[in-house]
């Protein structure tokens, strides 16, 4: 099994370090944190002293690095990557993928690089947050363009399977189109109603029960790894935020000219039963051959129709779809 | 301890019973669902079979009418005690308080009435939904307006606690602008998110994962219960809706302008800290003596403060603050 070595050991990447253990792979880290170095050496496992030190021994050991670290700290380990394992394998769990890939493309283009995004995530933060099965059933995006390389995409996705993920294909741009809606938009969605609710006082959040909790629950993340995440994904979340305005702005005309709100409620009640029924059980599970030249354009469909790949056979992808 | 009449079984009503029995009131229901009465019947509580014949019941043994039906449904109920129970005393656990006021005022002015409003709910609803702690350490609302009957006052707040809750009192007026900022928003919010990430397809659905998954939560509540909610407090929640817009307006402002989401991410962050805060161990306990003239306005300013009663000694409410 290939080694593994994670760079940032937060709640991501420190979760990544330890299901990589438990799935039997060689596995060591390196972060920036003396607590999270401290606290991952105290639990057993290998952290090195520098990025240098970590990264290096990926390449004498033909390694998997994993670039952990919040988007303005990626730039910083790419070139120490370029400096000492400039063909390394590659990925990262970094929550957009456009702009991953572009300092990837300027700064270590002989990388073999396929980018992830495991969509786990608590609302609590670092080394001790993190589990070894944080991952497991948990859908791990790998990026598949077109400029892939497949066997890096290979390498990629056998990491987050081995993590306990399936493994959702699909693009860089329409993975942060994606997640800017559906976690991108929450957390901004989030500060507002919080923001709104405590606007009204002591007596409004006395009487806040299940649904502004659960409404405003992300909002209790660490306000610079949410700002990291957002801002590394503006125009995407432009989008997002456009969207959402326009329906909020509909139910408020609704609201003050005829007073019904039937339009609004309706859809987002049919918008969460599509959600439900996705996760349902029933799914039919198709095969794709990785050898056949149009493997990854049927795997971006795949991804496309809510499907994801649950294991490799050989050379074939075991994969399902919604039913 | 006076026994109690509860006009509508569903998720709120059948839980009310249930926690009565549960505090050794006697007590009985009644509801127009004949699959809710038959499932309450088998648990072996005792439901009436019409509105007239649970009322007529509660005339005669002087109980507490608690009417816990849709407000779209309180008119009619209300006419049924007009007729039968005239002078009983009365409150309801309809999720806006001044409308339901409104219609007690007009159609049976001579009961002994204090509405209520317990602040717990599930997305599911109907008796089987129900349970007898529903309201353990939940908030409870009893209005206590100016021209709220002190004795009503004091029997409706005297079930919130036999339920297990805590009481907050204040005004019909105030109640109804803080439930629309913390009860009736997160469902609003929630549909406009629901339907913003279906908009993205079954990938954008497929990678969301627990932001998404809990903002979106009560938009699975059944549309009929959240419209009757949402729509019967239009007037608060048209403000609550335009303070919504304009936080939301001003992230995306700022996101297009300089791509900085800080100011809406920590006002975010730290109102959600307030939330938590406020609901943390090291409160300060006080003491309101109900004899007192002036009890009606301290148990406002406890309630505008974050404060609650938690429970009556003779003629003194033991009660406690935010520390």
């Amino acid at each position: 099994m290939r080694a593994v070595c994670v760079v940032g050991l937060g709640l991501i990447g420190g979760s990544v370090l330890r299901a990589a253990v438990r799935a039997g792979r060689p596995a060591w880290g390196v972060t920036s944190s003396t607590s999270d170095a401290a606290a991952a050496l105290d639990a057993g496992f290998a952290v090195m002293s520098t990025v240098d030190d970590a990264v290096s021994r990926a390449a004498a050991q033909d390694a998997l690095v994993v670039v952990a670290a919040p988007l303005p700290a990626v730039g910083d380990v790419l070139r120490t990557v370029a400096a000492v394992a400039p063909d390394c394998w590659l990925t990262d769990v970094v929550s957009v993928k456009q702009p991953v890939a572009d300092l990837v493309a300027r700064i270590v283009p002989t990388a073999r690089y396929a980018g992830g995004h495991p969509m786990a995530g608590r609302s609590v933060s670092g080394w001790p947050a993190g589990s070894e099965s944080l991952f497991d059933a948990a859908p791990w995006v790998v990026v598949a363009d077109e400029e892939t390389d497949p066997a890096a995409w290979r390498e990629a996705a056998a990491l987050g399977l081995d993590c306990g993920a399936h493994v959702v294909p699909t693009t860089a741009s329409e993975h942060d189109a994606a997640v800017a809606r559906v976690s991108h938009l929450p957390h901004v969605l989030a500060a507002v109603l919080a923001a709104t609710g405590a606007g009204g006082g002591p007596l409004s959040l006395s009487l806040a029960a299940g649904s502004f909790t659960d409404g405003t629950r992300v909002a209790g993340t660490r306000s610079d790894l949410v700002l990291a995440m957002c801002e590394g994904n503006r125009g995407p979340l432009l989008d997002a935020v456009d969207d959402a305005l326009g329906r909020l702005g509909a139910a408020r005309g609704a609201l003050a000219s005829t007073g019904g709100l039937a339009a609004t409620v309706r859809a987002g009640n049919s918008a969460r039963a599509e959600l439900m029924a996705l996760r349902a059980d029933g799914r039919e599970e198709i095969r794709i051959d990785l050898t056949d030249p149009e493997a990854f354009d049927d795997l971006r469909s795949l991804g496309a129709g809510g499907g994801r790949v649950l294991r490799f056979e050989d050379e074939v992808a075991i994969c399902d779809l919604p039913g």
